[in-house]
């Protein structure tokens, strides 16, 4: 934003991002100055209002997270309820309706849910069906159901354009059909995994996935000649749409599992799949895993801290780099949760291992899973208490600390910007952005 | 309390508890007025003044986090950090000094780090120390170096008066020294695990704890005629006290894994342990989990969400009971979370699955380590948009909403409960007591 910028200006560009559904430049601009929120344009309509009109979805829940006021009526008397319902975005009209008493049980803390990437549900997951092995074979013989295909993890997409609804995204999982994938469902050795159905339709349309470690291209029916594996885990992963990332985070994580966890840990034995692929029986007669819920069966998802420390003087922030980042990029300390921690203390630890910083009262933010192979990010914002860096060079090769404004030029990628972040779809990126508007005089 | 007392002997009752150090019934009494934080008796002393006189860490600790002013001085113009530093309580004089600014940098969310049971690090992990095997074996030949032993992942204990330094535990894990061990030690099959160094003595008193599965007791060198291997993970392991509560979530968790995880996942071969006992690696040439850093070779931690569920009308919450709780008992419902699942999409999926009632919004409160048989349990508490119960048959007995008052008189165990909670050492015990001091009128 170049200072000439009168103020009507930016509220008329913002109101302009709103209506386009642009939630990134909405939320940055927020950020700056959170008077925007409840400012209205053209016949009195705020950006909750133009959102609601122009059916965006996650702009509404995003600016309602902001805390804007959704009782303003524009010149028509109508307020942002009110246009949902006309429109007919049911979905925005539920999320408008009072659920304020609801909020105001929960004491306030400045820190709302956010939906970071990797987190939404496209699917209900039914665990309940898991067992129903009958329901399952049903499904797979649906014509109506949707099967993901995977090889050595990497997912089948499309860059076509005719697969395209979402502009942002630059590629699409390719959704198969029974027809397609019926002569890998017929192999023995092939995993399969019930994700769940579609939330929109209720109970009609279900979703599994499946992994070969041989390359399908041959074998398959795929009439798609824009389709490939998208390979490596990390960033090409992050071009899917949020509903895609979603299932993906799931998908990945199960079938990353089963990749890794063939035999019986407790006695070598052979296993096999059960339970919708959310389980592996070992084979072996009187192995002890087969007495009781043990924890060896099920897949695994491993706790992940990860932290924005902040400076004692409340201004700079500390970030650290590892010889694997793109020069320039730095991010979040981060590491695993071990037995018998709590979060905070594993925050605490993690902190003075990498860097020597002491860190006082630690605040939980928010979370993301993180397929690669199974991870749950958990977010936190802290503040350090003593400010010397000691990098352990096994862990990171540098740790500094940042100034608020070199974080914000980074942000917006500004020329000025001494570093790079990690992109938008990371938790780092959204701890840093998080901890950029608080206190901050705007 | 009785409505007879007067506001003056209740009071008086207070500070008593404090200068006694009576961690519980100071937060009860808290949690019924929270007037009584600054309140002050004799000399102007408060019970924050009492609690530092006597060296009680925990209460300064509680009584802080609950935010009671440290600044207030007694008759003699003392404040709780002179008294401390006066009568050498070191660590709670470092608790008292300013900290102030520091916690002014997060918002203030009304929740502050709760220190559940298992949660305490009474040794400092020192990880860089677990792949230097000289250090490692130094300090296993070391007179100095306590050795906690188990069987069959109970640990050895003793009830013999001579062990007991604090009057609220009933139970003592057996510090065994070099020779009571170095028997076990010298053979090939067992497992021992490096748990950290005392924080208290910086880098001299190394801690290792050791599982056998044949009983060890003719084998051994120990004269303490009161010890015994302390049977079944629950109840009885919350018998010790707080400190030891947190080394034996760390020391049962990573003994639990290695009694599950004899065998590579990937490959089924044999495996050997390295790392201080924080890592198997498989010894299987060329096997997969070789290369790069691999989760299956790593110790397990399963993150469990356990919640409250506020009603919608802010004075109920639900609970539910299992087919093997004791009679009368209800908790927090809680379950696993699964692979690609955020905390707040685990907790209202979880509630939905057990008890047909619809979540909105979710709020963390604090965590707790759970080592049966390494579990992370992420507290939270949450506010339904629906009030029909429906109950699965196949994960629960009963879940009903109770009373804000029916749930206190539980915490109390009043004459009139109409239900037992949990004991307080479990997070489902404080996630209601929590919410009962949340937007209570008194
Ligand atoms: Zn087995
Ligand atoms: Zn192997």
């Amino acid at each position: 934003l170049s200072k000439s910028n009168t103020r009507h200006e930016m509220v008329e560009g913002f109101l302009d991002h709103a209506s386009r559904g642009d939630l990134v430049r909405v939320s940055d601009m927020i950020c700056y100055s959170s008077k925007l929120l409840n400012e209205s344009g053209k016949q009195g309509w705020t950006a909750l209002m133009l959102a609601a009109r122009n059916g965006h979805f996650d702009l509404v829940k995003a600016l309602l997270s902001k805390g804007c006021n959704k009782d303003l009526k524009n010149k028509s008397g109508q307020t942002a309820h009110d246009i949902a319902k006309f429109w007919g975005h049911k979905h925005i009209a539920d999320l408008l309706v009072g659920d304020g008493k609801i909020r105001d049980i929960l004491p306030s803390t400045g820190v709302t849910e956010h939906e970071n990437y990797f987190s939404r549900e496209y699917l209900s997951r039914m665990s309940d069906k898991r067992t129903d092995s009958g329901w399952l074979s049903a499904k797979q013989s649906s014509p109506e159901t949707v099967f993901l295909l995977f090889h050595n993890l990497d997912p089948l997409v499309t860059s076509g354009p005719e697969h395209m609804n979402n502009s942002q995204a630059k590629l699409k999982l390719c959704r198969l059909k029974r027809d397609s994938v019926g002569v890998l469902l017929k192999k023995s050795d092939i995993v399969v995994v019930f994700l769940g159905v579609e939330k929109q339709e209720y109970g009609l349309i279900a979703w599994f996935a499946l992994n070969v470690e041989e390359n399908p291209s041959e074998i398959l029916k795929i009439e798609d000649s824009h389709s490939f594996f998208l390979q490596g885990p990390m960033p090409t992963l992050l071009m899917l749409n949020e509903d895609e990332g979603g299932i993906i985070a799931q998908a990945r994580s199960v079938l990353a599992w089963h990749s890794r966890y063939s035999f019986c840990p407790t006695c070598g034995g052979k296993t096999k799949v059960a339970e919708g692929g959310y389980k592996r029986t070992c084979l072996t007669e009187g192995c002890k895993s087969l007495l009781g819920i043990h924890s060896t069966c099920y897949p695994r998802v491993d706790p992940v801290v990860i932290m924005l420390v902040i400076h004692p003087d409340g201004n700079q922030c500390l970030l650290g780099r590892k010889k694997t980042f793109p020069p320039g990029m730095f991010s979040c300390l981060a590491g695993f949760i071990e037995p018998g921690e709590t979060i905070e203390n594993a925050v605490r630890r993690e902190v003075m291992e990498e860097s020597g910083v002491t860190v006082g009262p630690v605040r939980y933010v928010s979370c993301q899973p993180w397929p690669m192979p199974s991870s749950l990010m958990i977010g936190c914002i802290s503040v350090a208490v003593s400010t010397d860096i000691k990098v352990d060079k096994d862990e990171i090769e540098e740790a500094r600390w940042f100034t608020r404004q070199q974080v914000i030029d980074a942000i917006v990628k500004s020329s000025k910007a001494v570093l790079t972040m990690p992109p938008r779809q990371a938790i780092a990126h959204y701890l840093v952005k998080h901890w950029t508007c608080l206190n901050s005089n705007l």
